[in-house]
């Protein structure tokens, strides 16, 4: 593995500028980096189905309380002489529930995407950045970095977070460069971490993840979503992010309030890593449709990955 | 248009059998009709995809109770320093929310999909034909059916059911026969069903919507999934499904109870009509992602058509 | 009847200086009219108890929605091996939970109790006038006022608002004067109004109740809590409340906003009413015991009176 | 303190029956024990207040979710031009919320209390032994024993569990001994406990708490109520509650299933217990107040003495 130097503060105190895409799209805009996926990019996407083989990333929604899912998705089911309902309640954001987040899920200094006041949050819902504005779907080439596998380890550690370089390495690797209004899914081995290491708990610090500088990387080739097991290394170890701890970390940050790209938290990889080691290929086509909450700040989903 | 006479209760009562899949895929099954989509039928739909349209079927979630939401969706906000985040609560069935139906939604005489005891349904949920077997999601061939235009109407009106031949004529019509693991999509023009006629209101009998005769149309092609705006029309003229009222109607009951064929209910169609209409073609790519809920009834869903 | 001329607009617009307690406990209050009952006025109110019946003035949860209820209670039970356990979602303002409204419930132009702004609302919760006011419960003299039985009526109908004089009048002929901090319970009929007007649905306009006159005669006799089955009738006639119509209405807004006393809405009052006729007396202990929500804008409450 | 040995494995066994209420107040009953609360018994109970100080044993409802409180109550607000709202959403059963216990919430053996069947409660509710038996409240005597006073500690630890001779010799020396129909409120110094044993989490074993022997003791003075701060000590000690852990522990067993007792759980009594210190006195009036849910497993309450 070449030597590959950790931004210094300063180096991270710019990544503000060289993410940010305000603006991009007009003043108007709450779609972010989903601007970047075109007819045509959706066309090329299709145009990747092979074999037909579909792979959900989304877990089960998990109902049980307990560290890591100190909300859970509360089930009920009810059953009468002609037909059964049943109620889901979802507090859906946290480390338990496969969602995308929305682009006012995220303020940094008052202000949301675009530069839009976080006042435009209200308990009435988000009228700027609101997940509504992806109703129509979010449906492209979808690329698995498979960090494990490029790593030649079972799981990302603790001591050394997924960084840039890393994303563009794999992906060459891969034999799949990354290519504007492509969705990302940066696979870390999330199950075999938390199974070998019982004393950690997903959102308790430390954990293990992506690092600071994985944001200009997926800036530079114009990624549109990011999807990830692990998201955020924590502590960043930058004072910006972690003095006083910010809400997500830097890539929350720097995705969804400079970039105004997309995340998908909580992806369940493994089956879709399993699925391209044996398909021996990376990229397919992905299907994300979040529920059309007007104002809402993201929504549970279940992406399809189609080989 | 041609005399089809209707079905009498002699032949209605026949259709059960008819219908049935029970046992077609083991005993064990509860995909139902699923099964029919294979990798291949997958991978000739993507090559559906020319223009890389995509359109949403899905109401926006309604979270104002009034006549037709008497279980308005719970969606609150809340907004803090550097995050905002929401809540979700849904009971999904009912005529508001666009949703799949589950295999074991629907009972018969004690007895759901497959010859499986209602009894297997219960607080702790379902233990066969629940929506977590479809949580690869349902990728496939799209048929739109746009009754309207076949008819050369706005929509379909409480005297003129939408009768099983019409699914037929209207695709051969279209150009887009009917073929094994299509998902169909039967477009009855609702909203304009009800801007017209303020007095009706959904889930209120009587209400327009699909003859108990399409049933085994859509047995006899091996449909995988009927997705519809107006759902069964009721009181649907046959006592052994009005008298007293079942949970439904008859294509209903036929359709989850008899076929295992999941109902995608409350399709928002008018956008995906309009679209078909601009593109001149009524086939596309279409993609429903089911949230994975372990023992569900159904879900929510945000279907997505690809053109 | 004497004649009582209905008070003029200008007389109405007096209403708001002449019911108000703005400061009159501080300018940090929360608790309004509640301070009015000392621990002398539950001490003397306990001594009212001599029969020992207790009576819920309650409505069931009601978990079916419909007319009056486009926010159902949402009730789930799940049941295993050993024991069972439910789950209860609730929106309880509305016109079919028994709940209280918390004195950050109703703003005026911009303002609560206190003169507090309704900024001081958000989506994390009220820092002003919340619930959490009255932890400690409300135990108090109570006193139903019996106006069917005042009237020689069954129930109170649209034409004919309970007026001001009438509460007065209401209580001498009952042998119950008002007295301060007291929690005064008006019993208009609801029931048998709804069920002799099928038409008509609680919530929807025109709807019998109380008139705006009913606010300053509970400020002149320093009542701290009132209880009703009817709540405001609207339209209330005047400009200023009607057009646009306000939330809740008159009395609403000059018991919450200027008074600072809570109200307990749909209550449950023809078993009361009942239990007074037959004990022959009008007075009792009371005791609302509101859940202790931080923030809270009211709670649902099983109010006990205790002869 | 008197040497009490512990009971044998066998006379353990014998509190089954030595604890039965089954049939005494008919096959029909659902109330249990709150039948001996009688109106003569509420008018004493009313006798009691002489100063009229209130205080509530409720906890806030706690929203945030964590060791020990792993279904968080919902609580959202939203708040709009003239009014706001709030909606809660609870899963009150667990370590966090003051709730009471139906009698339908505990099954033994595939039976409830009066020896009805556990299939008696389905996703439908309880059709016995439902919480809406206590509908016009539970107004009685309340005795709050102060068992760190007796002890002369700050809280009950593991080694030492409540005994059902503490109960009584407790009782004897605050000069209240225990009564037909009264609550009796068993103060364990929870909070000082969890804040001197940062390792121990509510509901996570071992905890302390209630021995099994306090059950005969509770039956042999026909207590009505059991609050309690600690629940019962679990381990027990006795295989047949430990092997494998039944839920609740024996006195949820002996209480719920075979006294028809309801318990009080997660009950706020530090502030009583400070309360009565300060008055000298140990009874009081009681009001407890579930909210009216047909066929609930039990209620968040807000139970409230009065001194």
């Amino acid at each position: 593995m070449p030597d590959h130097p950790l931004p210094t503060p300063e180096e991270v105190a710019r990544y503000f500028d060289l993410c940010s895409n305000w603006g991009r799209w007009g003043p108007e805009d709450s779609a972010g980096t989903i601007n970047l996926i075109t007819p045509e990019k959706r066309r090329r996407a299709a145009a990747l189905v092979r074999t037909g083989r579909a792979v959900s990333i989304a877990h089960p929604l998990n109902t049980v309380g307990g560290p890591g899912n100190w909300n859970p998705a509360q089930h009920w089911v009810r059953t009468g002489a002609d037909f059964s309902v049943d109620y889901i309640g979802l507090l859906f954001h946290g480390y338990a529930t496969t969602h995308i987040d929305a682009l006012c899920h995220i303020f940094w200094q008052g202000q949301m995407y675009n530069g839009r006041p976080a006042s435009e949050v209200t308990s009435l819902g988000a009228r700027a950045g609101a997940v509504d504005a992806w109703k129509d779907g979010i449906v492209t080439r979808g690329v698995l970095l498979d960090i494990p596998r490029f790593r030649g380890t079972e799981y990302v550690t603790l001591d050394a977070p997924v960084r840039g370089w890393e994303l563009e390495a794999a992906a060459e690797a891969q034999g799949t460069p990354l290519e504007p209004g492509d969705a990302v899914l940066v696979y870390s081995g999330r199950t075999a971490f938390y199974a070998a290491n019982p004393g950690s708990t997903p959102g308790v610090q430390p954990s293990p993840g992506l690092h600071a500088d994985t944001a200009p990387v997926l800036k530079r080739h114009d990624v549109a979503l990011l999807g990830w097991d692990m998201m955020d290394a924590r502590p960043s170890g930058y004072a910006i992010f972690d003095d006083p701890p910010r809400a997500g970390g830097p890539v929350h940050v720097l995705a969804i309030v400079f970039m105004g790209l997309p995340l998908l938290d909580n992806a369940n990889l493994d089956p879709l890593a399993q699925a391209c080691r044996e398909e021996g290929r990376w990229e397919f086509l992905l299907t994300v449709a979040p529920l059309n909450v007007r104002g809402g700040t993201g929504s549970p989903v279940n992406p399809i990955a189609l080989f």
